[in-house]
């Protein structure tokens, strides 16, 4: 096992230099002053690049090819193919297309900070109609260098989601755009027909930020291992030991920092529950953003927002905050869950969510698969929310097509982990309720330990050893299904 | 100038990796859990291995060569002759040499800090004598291949203190030797005829660090480029455009982080002057120790403890600490300039200071150059202490040569910067005066502009343009001498 063992030292260099540039940008969102911006970017450039150069190294072609015909344990077979993985990824594009496509999506990128508070879709199109012909040529390329991939977008998707694809992904969306609509409908109509509980006010900042502590330790948050902190976009970061996530705090209203710290906890807890012995390998890193998404939002959705763990902490949000005295535990859980069609996916809640993601996702594939143009976008947006929520966005681009970062950035074939990962919360909890009928005893008393080791055992613990379908399947007896999401919301908003 | 150039693009890739470092080592110190601590060991020595591995890139020899007859600018002449140093330095030590001495260094660090609070020298001698003697390899490995040292002790100065020597150090430190001891005496003798003010009590944390950011723009700090923080043990560190300078606060001292937040200012002041143009070349560094320190001990003792400045800060120290109110500014001024041998070099007022580096620069320089061997210190300690500040340490070795860092760590050849940084702020400080006649005015009413301004035309802006010799030359007149720090002694504490 010769060029076995060269392959993994090249990958440990490769996760050290990687270490690097995960603190750095940490530090650059979190802690530097606007002073370092020039600076820090450089730095990172560079780190980024000498990690290409020890990716796509010549001598690795070799190794991978005669690390084949040497007796491995299964782990390491794994982890040869992971790393290969990897690195397929990173020679299969020609130099001057990487360098052209992250120029044109820096430029798309900041020209669109501004044109979409100035509402300017004219004034964006022609920047985002270069970029997105060179994602294509890269979607094109990956595909042919792909041994799985059967369309462009499924290329791209192999960057997030490895194991999803876009003809799975449309089977599974047609459920929802089948029985969401109408369910949203339902609920929203079932929602007016009660009083409405508004938890608005004026909640210190200290007391949040204990608050977020002490639920982040109800939730196996160890703090000798991570760290608590403050950004403008909350998120998760680390190595493992060290896991770092941040949340922002509102002065009026306390329940945007604590959902936004319960979902990057989540994040966290997978993280730092991931194969200790692997942890510099690619067998050790985290399996794909749909399995990551639905880690954070089985904590955030499926955990905290149950109503047995919030009457668990209402005695606590009492003590935090006595302004919300007033409201009982069903009161305080009805405000978190209520229902509402609105224009921004960041603010969705988790019934209307998923239709946003669809709306993308249709869009996303059929565009980089050639099917529609970048000019075809605002009528097609228009069109969907129309059908999925019931709101034009006519002329309304600020709000529409032009809110996300994800596509003046380049990111195609990331939106469809949201929902993928939601799906999947829903489904690991069956699981879990399945296999622990003790689960709501315990989240009456806020012990969520049971629950924490049957992800770990179940999800955590697995790394990369299983591709994405086959470790819903160990875990939950099937693959990805709409099913269990549905019945979730069914059973939380109508009792069904 | 083909090579010049190949040799410029390294050391910016250098500096790029530089700033990694930089900026994981601050977080390892301020931010980092616990947790954390292997990796990020672990991803450290990988940056500084492929540091080292571009520095000493076998190409670099020959363009190193074929730059001299390159048509070069006299600032890029002088880049070239800062990167031939950093490379030679690099290079002229064997690799199994390097990791020997890494090692035992380390050893005998981790079994010193449970020796020193054991007072157990003799535990520590045979691992401290085996670090010696690999140090003393390294000084001869250094000595042959340096165009400037003559004595192994020399070529140890070079990685702190390029430009100075064991024998100009010894001839500046002459004059200390000879006049303190007798002023410390006068001057305690003359301080124990007053009544002594002590300025213990109980400090809010949160108006210590208030104020420390509030003298730190007095300063001239910018916040835009830099950060305060806590650790345990106060630093400076950072890159253009992005300072970190650390403090400590204890509730019943606030003078201690005060006067540490103004000593990391004066480093990072330095490091913000120097010549933008050149922050990614060698030419554009911190010339050496002796100047940084003396940076900050400008700021720290010439500038803040002048009684002007003192004078016009009393009212916002009042205004921080109520408590404080009962004392003027002659009082305040009074508690702040204390003078006191005793055993502990951190701990020192700056009129002992010096005499606690003679002492180690004295024994670790005949240490090095082979007249001493380790287990002859603790008596030389002992009879040094007698002589230069009439303390006996027999016996004593935790309060006596096993109560620095530095011997344990491998740095010798580090200290005489500390005294030789004194000298040279009280020698740069007599030059401002004489060339702003309005300085006292100035600091009266808190305007440090002047004095800023001086020092970003004569030391700042030069980076490592001049030789320290040349750099003191050109900014007092003369080259560093012990006539300004012992005329400033004599004038701030007997009023001659």
């Amino acid at each position: 096992m010769k060029n076995y063992a060269r392959l993994e030292k090249q990958f440990q260099r490769l996760s050290r230099l990687s270490h690097a540039e995960t603190f750095l940008s940490w530090d650059q969102q979190v802690m530097m002053p606007p002073g370092g911006a020039e600076g820090r970017a450089e730095a990172l450039a560079e780190l980024s690049g000498l990690r290409h150069e020890l990716l796509t190294a010549a001598m690795l072609g070799d190794c991978f090819e005669a690390a084949r015909s040497e007796s491995l344990s299964p782990d390491q077979q794994a982890n040869l193919h992971e790393m290969r993985r990897h690195w397929k990824q990173a020679i299969c594009l020609p130099a001057d297309l990487v360098e052209a496509r992250s120029l044109a999506a820096s430029r798309c990128e900041n020209d669109w900070r501004r044109q979409r508070s100035e509402n300017d879709w004219d004034g964006f199109l022609p920047r985002f109609e270069h970029l997105v012909a060179l994602v294509r040529e890269e979607a094109h390329a990956r595909l042919a260098a792909s041994e799985e991939a059967k369309t462009p977008y499924d290329a791209l998707l192999e960057l997030y989601a490895p194991g999803e694809s876009n003809a799975f992904i449309s089977e599974v969306f047609a459920d929802l755009k089948q029985q969401l609509p109408p369910l949203i409908q339902t609920i929203s109509d079932d929602q007016k027909t009660h009083p409405q509980v508004s938890l608005e006010g004026s909640y210190d900042l200290g007391a949040q930020q204990q608050l977020s502590r002490q639920v982040m330790r109800i939730l196996g948050f160890d703090f000798n291992a991570g760290r608590l902190d403050v950004s403008t976009h909350p998120f998760s970061t680390g190595v493992r030991g060290d896991h770092r996530i941040t949340t922002r705090y509102r002065g009026s209203d306390f329940l945007d920092a604590l959902m936004a710290t319960v979902h990057e906890t989540g994040h966290a807890s997978y993280e730092a529950g991931l194969p200790a012995e692997w942890s510099h390998q690619p067998l050790g890193q985290a399996r794909s953003m749909s399995i990551h998404e639905s880690q954070s939002l089985l904590f955030e959705k499926q955990l905290f927002l149950s109503p047995s763990f919030i009457q668990y902490l209402t005695p606590q949000l009492h003590e935090a905050f006595p302004a919300l005295q007033t409201h009982d535990w069903r009161s305080l859980w009805s405000a978190m869950t209520r229902v509402q069609p609105d224009y921004i996916r960041v603010e969705a809640d988790e019934v209307t969510y998923p239709m946003h993601i669809v709306l993308r996702y249709e869009i996303e594939s059929d565009l980089i698969n050639g099917k529609i143009e970048a000019r075809d976008i605002p009528d097609l947006w228009n069109e969907k929310m129309l059908g999925y929520l019931g709101l034009s966005t006519e002329g309304d681009f600020r709000n529409g097509c032009l809110q996300d970062i994800h596509w003046p950035s380049g990111a195609f074939g990331y939106f469809p982990t949201y929902t993928l990962g939601a799906l999947n919360a829903a489904q690991l909890f069956h699981a879990i309720r399945r296999d622990l009928p003790e689960l709501d005893e315990c989240l009456l008393s806020g012990d969520t330990v049971p629950l924490r080791r049957w992800l770990q055992t179940h999800i955590w613990s697995h790394g990369c050893r299983l591709s994405t379908p086959d470790l819903m399947q160990q875990a939950t007896g099937e693959t990805t299904s709409a099913a269990y999401f549905l019945q979730h919301i069914r059973r939380r908003y109508l009792n069904q």
